[in-house]
């Protein structure tokens, strides 16, 4: 074994990337990948399999622990945004820096793209055998809607934007509250399931209009994708263009969803931190007052 | 981004309430809008998909894991009762001052109110799509059990005071549990995964009778909320005025849980740590007294 | 508040028990109470709601996470076992007296009969529509298999004995991985999930042949209530006499799961730590000695 | 209790082996049992009740959570790898010692098989029963893909092999995730329950083209199984020789796994911490250095 562990340390010595940026970027790729196999791998069981290896319940699962694992995975280098949405809201809010937002937007983006495309070759023969030998956008054996969200029958642009923007608002209150450093609500380490549970639980709750994208990332990647690999460009202008409703709603709704937690929670217990800090820098301001007084 | 820091610093300051009861309310307000926007959007999408979407057990699942993230965004500032039954119990106990309980009544039924709403406005489109242009309370196509509960057609007032009742109590007896300084059984931040687990069992085995809401805020703010969006006043009036038992059972059944709870085991937990503190003061006391004979 | 205090400090000295074995017994019957409570009413919600309300997994996961909500009430104070089963497995490794057996197994039972009391209770209208004025054990329409576990047509009593036994040996293994002194592999406070995962596990895998009773209490306590609340002597003549088979083979069962469990891991994990101890030991004699000798 | 103490420890050091090898053996042995016998016990309820007690998710639910489960009992001695691929994946990273891995594989492999024959043995009856008298392999009626997997029809040998290949790297990326030691992200303790989401994960969006194997010994064993108790040599011919995917393709998919997250995120990391360990001991010589010229 000491032959391999040589041979390893110097592969570990050519591969390591000491960029930051570039590492963080890699990573929120690679979780993004895994969010998009896992998630779309469970849309496409539902579809393909016409029921019988799947149904709303376990994509809403998949996504939900498909999220935790892709935190898992590059969490702990570049944070586990893997949604375009999630990085606005904290740059917004100045924890993170604004010029990662198009970096990370990016690679987001690719990892969705690339996560699609593994589904893509994994279900190959079962896609042509449902489409019979066709991929078709809209309609009976349509198979676009296994990467992208497509709207339901009776939803408007109107009420399909506000549905978007609602479910990124609800998903960044509560990643704001998990992560908010002055409200910690749960163990160290855990941050990942309760950020799966969120989005189960939108997934239950609002997921009948569009499917519940919520990320711009995890629909658009998968879509240019669908462009690419047969379905042509009608996954762009399907449905009156929904394409870019997942698009810009998400973000309109991370602007909300900051605003919405900021003001009935997060200034209260920031403030509360801070008048704690001042007080105690105020009395140790009047003991050395104190202290040169008496000397 | 230094300019962005002074910005937000500036507003942070602007925003933040000291006053701590308004804050709790607020947090309160808050997290009840989350648990009803999450629970009854999940059975929106049940309802208004015809089945495709959901089942039974998704709104288990939705109200059980809402009650969870409506308890870690709140709880590090009002405690996360989220349920009026809940606050009453711990005034019950002492551990919560009487005067809490109005407000947190109120805001708990108004954040409920809000959560429906925003179901609302989510599924307009499904609403009027689903009920062919009417809003109706009972009967085919109804859609105002979307919102509040409405009881079986099997069940009699009296059962259905009796389910409220036990259902609530199961509730405070399993958060009592949980909760209990005395007896505290589970590690440090995962009280409100335990809780979101008790609300899902619940709705695992007593939903069959009346949609186990177990809550009178849960159900009254929907409920008014209905009222005014158009359902009309036979949200109240349907049912025998089935409105009233959701409101009144569970403040009982909560007054049935601490009993029972606290006569199996609190009472003896309690006592024990109770005990050992007096007899350490005595052996104090005790040997304050010989090392005063030693003198 | 002063008042409320003091009277609560009166109630608490009242009521306060201080005979350890009474406390545990109620603990244990309080415990088995929700078990039974949540689970039983789980399978009520299935059968009397037609299936609208439930299936047979979300049996699993009432079942599953009662027992963790049952541990949780408590296990701080009888160990949580709810189940003669564990009790006789602790008792035979030596970790329980032997004369806590008789006491918990009745209690556990007497636990069991009042919480199917209570779904009794909670579904009386709901049981009197669904039997159309009858209460029955076997057949359409019947009911006893809501409380006590009957087999399939397809099982003889030697399969069904088989069954039984193999169960709880699989939920023993598991139980003593989990709670084991010298291979404790999860964190402080989580035992109570994992044994809820546990049971959820066996009734996903082993619930077809006859309901995974697994436990003695859960079945017999139960039983004995539908022979008094009307379903009559039939629940004990019924199929060949098996109410005897989830009372009797459980404890077979348990005896098997101690044996896999200490001869494949148990043993190993507890020699090694016992080596290194006398290991220890051998070295403080060694050291001892030679400081004489230095002498 | 004196007389039991005493025969329970001469028993604990009569059957206590010392050779650590041979532990791990039937700690693996015995985890892998526990993974297959509630896994293929699911698949078996599924099958035999023809849908009534279980679906594909419960199937999907139970494989993850008897993942959890043969973890917690054997990890704290054997490391609880419970498939050849994690052992393998972890021999190329230098982890393990390769000489681990022929020993692992067959124990793991006999452990499947021993669990497939206690589900043999538990639906003893339903099987006889749901195929008439027989034991069929493949076609209507068939029970042998309640132990080993088989492909769909629509699936081709090289999509089949692609899809095992890409199903264990993506469970490695994962588990390699979990257990990095540079990359630690979850609380110790919480790696099993991890681990048995990702392999739930798995099924819900990877398991409709061949059952979602992903596990030479989890494959191989059962399928050794159902040709030895009736089902005859078909189980290994059928299929175009299907048998032998699953136990090569999660060999190459092991190592496609390795690499994948070594080059995203591992090497990067690894890196970091060797980075700052080298520059602290360049600090440390340099202040020796400087140490010295100060004399």
């Amino acid at each position: 074994m000491g032959k391999q562990k040589i041979f390893l340390d110097k592969l570990s010595r050519i591969f390591h990337i000491r960029n930051l940026l570039v590492r963080q970027a890699l990573a929120e790729c690679l979780g993004t990948l895994i969010l998009v196999m896992f998630g779309c791998g469970a849309v496409a069981q539902l579809v393909l399999s016409g029921g019988s290896h799947g149904m709303f319940l376990t994509v809403n699962f998949a996504f939900g622990f498909a999220a935790t694992l892709g935190i898992l995975v590059c969490g702990q280098v570049s944070g586990g945004h893997l949604n375009p949405a999630v990085t606005f809201a904290l740059c917004i809010l100045g924890r993170e820096p604004w010029k990662k937002f198009p970096v990370y937007f990016f690679f987001q983006t690719l990892g969705a793209f690339l996560g699609s495309g593994i589904i893509f070759g994994m279900y190959f023969d079962a896609l042509w055998d449902f489409g019979q030998g066709k991929l078709i956008v809209v309609g009976q054996n349509a198979t676009a809607g296994i990467f992208a969200t497509y709207p339901s029958k009776h939803l408007t642009l109107v009420n399909g934007f506000f549905d978007q923007m609602i479910g990124t608002a609800a998903l960044i209150v509560c990643i704001l509250a998990i992560v908010d450093p002055y409200n910690n609500p749960i163990p160290r380490g855990l941050e990942a399931f309760t950020v799966g549970f969120v989005v189960l639980v939108i997934g239950l709750s609002m997921g009948f209009n569009s499917g519940y994208a919520v990320n711009p990332a995890r629909d658009l990647g998968p879509r240019l994708f669908t462009a690419l690999a047969g379905w042509g460009t009608e996954v762009f202008t399907a449905k009156s263009y929904w394409f870019y409703v997942p698009v810009i709603a998400p973000l309109l709704g991370a602007f909300i969803g900051v605003l919405v937690y900021q003001l009935m929670v997060g200034y209260h217990v920031e403030g509360e931190v801070r008048d704690k800090a001042e007080q105690e820098e105020e009395s140790v301001k009047l003991s050395s007052v104190s202290t040169k007084e008496t000397d």
